[in-house]
């Protein structure tokens, strides 16, 4: 499987030097106090739990810009599924350095591949359905971007990455145009053409009076598996169908089996337990 | 109990206007659409769980970030334990303003009211043993003041905040230094002497060594019950012990009562799951 | 006519301050030496030329964020056609601080109601044929948000912002993927599905294999007003057909009768004339 | 012809930054979906219409800000004049990296030649007059050392950069000062004496009082060609002369052709219309 | 005497945000372990010695930038002449926050009292010479407006700010120019033509070569009290002269004395002691 | 000696960075119209004074921030005593490179080389007391890190960095919390453990009382030297003594012979003079 897209450096670097000054700040005391300046060493950072590799490029960031004279190499690639124990990254060069480039390299690795790893259960769990998986916006504050690449790393589709590029309309803008079809219809006016409509519909009702009016994709929010697949047999050759709403591991095939395309699941970014990575240093001989 | 202060706003605020950037980015497209540029409303933030409220200074600052004019009342304070279905936070003023900072919002709130819940379920767990609970470093990359802040409501006492507010001597340390107590009395010549000094110590010996040379604190890392039972008893009297490695909801009561000064726990901030808060709007009568 | 949501201030207050920092740098030496510093003035900014107004916003805030105690207020509205002479804008307070951000506020509201009335021009010029008019992204470096924003307030539909929330597949992704139909199948799996799908075809075949690989925007870029007709007569119920290349006040209308749903035009943000408008200014009687 | 320095990188590399942060922003959807990550290739930019070339070393920034193993070769100079279809920048590397950075780099390279190509022409309409020609302060907003560069570039001067580089005298101030005399003598003594004094006259008498007063610099503004010539024969030995205000290409030789040293033009950088460049690609076989 | 106008504060907030950032970074430790969150006091800043007082609006920055509720209430003017224990400042709000700003508020303070009251004592020196006092180059990094600032607020006249906004020739560029002369003509074609010549002179024969070329400043650098006398009467109708070098609070007198209109003295900035301001705090009563 | 760590560049380089801009802004307008683009040199840097060196990584960054091609060899080492003209740094590139980062250059080393030799005297008049010196928070405003780095260059030692590394109780926290036992109490109870805690204490009476709350530091500040060898006699084996307040180049043996182990001095940083150092420049033979 091709893994998705890196996002581009200038998204995440500077959450790279954030996360950096927070724990280096003005120097890390100890090392500085205890290590000779000019000593050398090797790190090796490894998984201690199977999990789906996921962040390496950020982590290689993170050494790099503490000092740009270390050098990295991967020995793991974004999206396999390793094995406990295996080997993710090497790191050699000034052992200050990759000291104070540790804790926050891990703290990426552990968050991103516990993403990745998270969602490829999820992805693991409806296999064969046909029914794709999606993210949502539940993202960390500050991690959208990685975040979603991690979401994607471990199986799933990223759905809109924000509020502005896709047009997801809801109970409020329904009111608030004054019903589902008069919504969708004033979306079709007044947004850019260039964005699908996304339109949450309660009932079948609605979502004939979307379809009509011209939406493209209809969210099913909170919907029991029984009435997502009256929905999807009445409605899946007519529009894109997304469920969402207290969906987790154990009830995720049930409703990856109703006909819907979609299954959206904050769970994925908002709840997925850390894996367990370390850095094992090996000094330099004299 | 009174709560934690409040990080300086100075150290939080980028990360808010990094995650607004993220989310709304060019602009909202559907509420630009399809609500009028004047409606106004009233949005209720509402716990869906039990939890341990936090983040509601952060919450508010997001919508007053997105929009000045926001007018944000607390119905809860940070550190309250709450019951499901109640409200935390009334935030009255511009529709689309309300639903721009929304996702956000929540984000911020989800997860930091998920750490301090979590956090305060492990404080529950060794209640009465006169241990206290540490957190680490092991936070979001981004997050250090945050997570430190959700924990410490959660009831946590807060570790060194990063590498520059105290000395930890760790085996690599010691290796270098060419033993314990030739690390821990480099330490006290060359590190700045304001700094406490934490020593990783793997046997009794280690500790003497330590201790003679000047440690305050001592880090018992991954050692079992009877061990640190065994450690506690010897040198408590002399020393902070701290123990940590591989702690969980289910054994740090058994940790807790070996008689060390603390127990250090990263799961608090790595892997705690998000609470459920949702945001319900009121939109004005015309 | 309503106009277009301004964009979030986030998004442009950053340039704001860029252009407020290259102009006055280190102070405003002439009437820093001439004007007490407790001299109090009115400013009225008057269009000198028949044009439709635009960036009063943005003009107002160049004034606060140099003196958050001026007193601004508008006297247009954004997407009015003005007179000559017609004033936009009133500002009180100290005279420094006017003078300071004068020409500032002066550049932004020249460029901005420029393009606004350029693009005011090609609306016109379409009037009745039922064609929309779009933007493009050949919009000046770091002006995205609000080049699209004039561009709006002129009375054009935004194109895709970036190149981030649309799929438009070019003569070189063709190439790659093997194809017009191959590309279009490929982005519909590697993309995400919240995106819509343009491709660039050039020739009638290649718009059938377009549509039937499921592409529903089809660009038809440097086709002669002939060729367009035929082809808005075979595929303008099948798909969103978009014009390109070469358009000029002088031939927009001829293709925008051929019955494609948009005509999109590059010179709309990247030739449009600055219009003239300059500050008056009243100084206090003592 | 030596053109002008380039301004420092750091005064408009947050330029370039923002701009390809706004065109990229979170990832260049149709690219990633459809061209390998490791697929190479090369762009030739080529002027499309004759032109002044300008802005080469910021297209260069801005495809190495993007990827910085892209190869880029300059093809041609800043300054030179050049045919139809003659070719500027070749760019070798990441297919990927040169489509992300292609627009922001057209769009550099278009408003930057549009403005020397421009400015040319005002050069050439008054070549052997021995009047110099000068820009104004009316530039882009974010834009002022690019615009003034490729104003110089053209064949301009650049008058002062900002407010702070020189003293001009305008109306206002001679009004609160109490007369152009009085002004030029506040200014003298209140000003940094490093600061050259120009001062804004509306008659011969107020030439006189400046002249006395110490001012080394009159601005004629709005003044017909006879007045200017009148003025010039009198003054152009003791002051430099500037004349400004409503000057086009059609009128600038006759104002140049009065004696004044020089001519001022805000038509330089605020109408100048782009010059059409553009990017082919030949994707590398394979 | 009405003091200098503030520098722009986008030029120095900066400056005041990294000042806090270094001294408050996550939180002051001890306020909040001591203090209660909602206790109130009040702070007076005082002189303990004898100064000219400067930065007043620095300081009233830094507390309010820590606490826009602070209430600051200046007790002293810019540029005052102020005997010992004279209060400058009163601050009242929130004891924590008044605490957290303490240190860099005064840390303004004394630098730029020490700056103002060390330049007074210069400017005194040369009372009644008719030769004015210029500051140099020599600032602080990161300090240039405030350093201008204070030694203006002091007396002296700033002189070029930076290297952009006049010409200053030395010996390196005559070098490469070959010869004061060609120096001067060069300057006089390529550069701005609104920027003031200056050029440093070695001899009366290069003065005379500089003098012909169009040089309206000459510098004199380490020249002896006799050969300044010999220059001035021979040159300063003719341009400005300016002698530096060595200056110190015990020669400046006799250099002043020479007949040159200005002696510029680097130690203004560069060597300027700190004067002795302290905060007293009063705690609310109950 | 082995010097202090330099801190991490990310520390430093915004101070770089602002420093350059204030210096260079748009442009070196001399250098620009003077000396050829593509014209290389040399610079040494030379010290005019006996000095102790600091600053040269520092003065390194701002040559290569300038100009990345500029190649600079050290000739000097932090820390090292040097004599008069002996040279600390070669610098060999574009001469206008080289011009436009010297005074920027100079103003950092002239500043930190001043701090380092100043508290080297400092150090020399305390040399055998056993008695070690250090600085404080009295830095300038922006330079905390660097200045701190130069008092260590120096030889001081650091103090706490900031108010967030270490608890200082002073006079206004021990009024609130009601005592200086109840102080020491309370920040025991509340802070962070890692924390060390020191307290102000005026007696022999409330150092016991501190002693017994746990105190590990007192801080005795305006005490006379009879006070400080009493106190010290009586305390110095129970806690860490510092003595602060009205210390002297003159004075400072004095203090440092009463016993106390640390006597701390604003002056290091407040009132260090610059000390001369200045660039000659060698230009390239044809």
């Amino acid at each position: 499987m091709r893994g998705p897209p890196l996002p581009p450096r200038a998204s995440w670097q500077p959450l790279v030097e954030r996360a950096l000054a927070e724990d280096i700040g003005p120097g890390d005391a100890t090392s500085e106090a205890l290590l000779p300046s000019d000593a050398d060493g090797t790190g090796i950072i490894e998984a201690r739990t199977a999990l789906v590799a996921c962040g390496l490029p950020i982590a290689e960031a993170v050494f790099t810009t503490v000092d740009p004279t270390l050098a990295v190499e991967r020995l793991g690639s974004e999206g396999e599924a390793r094995e406990r124990d295996l080997p993710l990254l090497r790191i050699r060069g000034r052992l200050r350095s990759i000291l104070a480039a540790e804790r926050t390299a891990l703290n990426f690795l552990q968050r991103m591949s516990g993403v990745a790893t998270w969602t490829r259960r999820f992805v693991r769990a409806i296999d064969g359905t046909g029914c794709g998986l999606l993210d949502t916006r539940k993202t960390l504050p500050g991690w959208r971007v990685l975040d979603k690449y991690a979401a994607a790393t471990g199986g799933a589709a990223n759905h809109r990455l924000g509020l502005y590029d896709a047009i997801l309309i809801k109970d409020n803008h329904v009111s608030a145009a004054g019903g589902v079809g008069a919504a969708v219809r004033a979306a079709r006016t007044a947004a850019r053409p260039a964005l699908r409509i996304q339109v949450e519909v309660e009932s079948a009702e609605q979502a004939e009076e979307a379809l009509a009016a011209g939406a493209e994709w209809l969210l099913l929010d909170n919907r029991g598996p029984d009435e997502l697949r009256a929905l999807a047999g009445r409605f899946r050759t007519r529009a894109v169908l997304e469920a969402s709403g207290g969906v987790t591991l154990e009830n995720v095939r049930s409703i990856a089996e109703t006909g819907v395309h979609f299954v959206s699941v904050g769970a994925l970014t908002h709840s997925a337990p850390a894996v367990d990575i370390a850095l094992e240093l090996i000094p330099e001989e004299a």
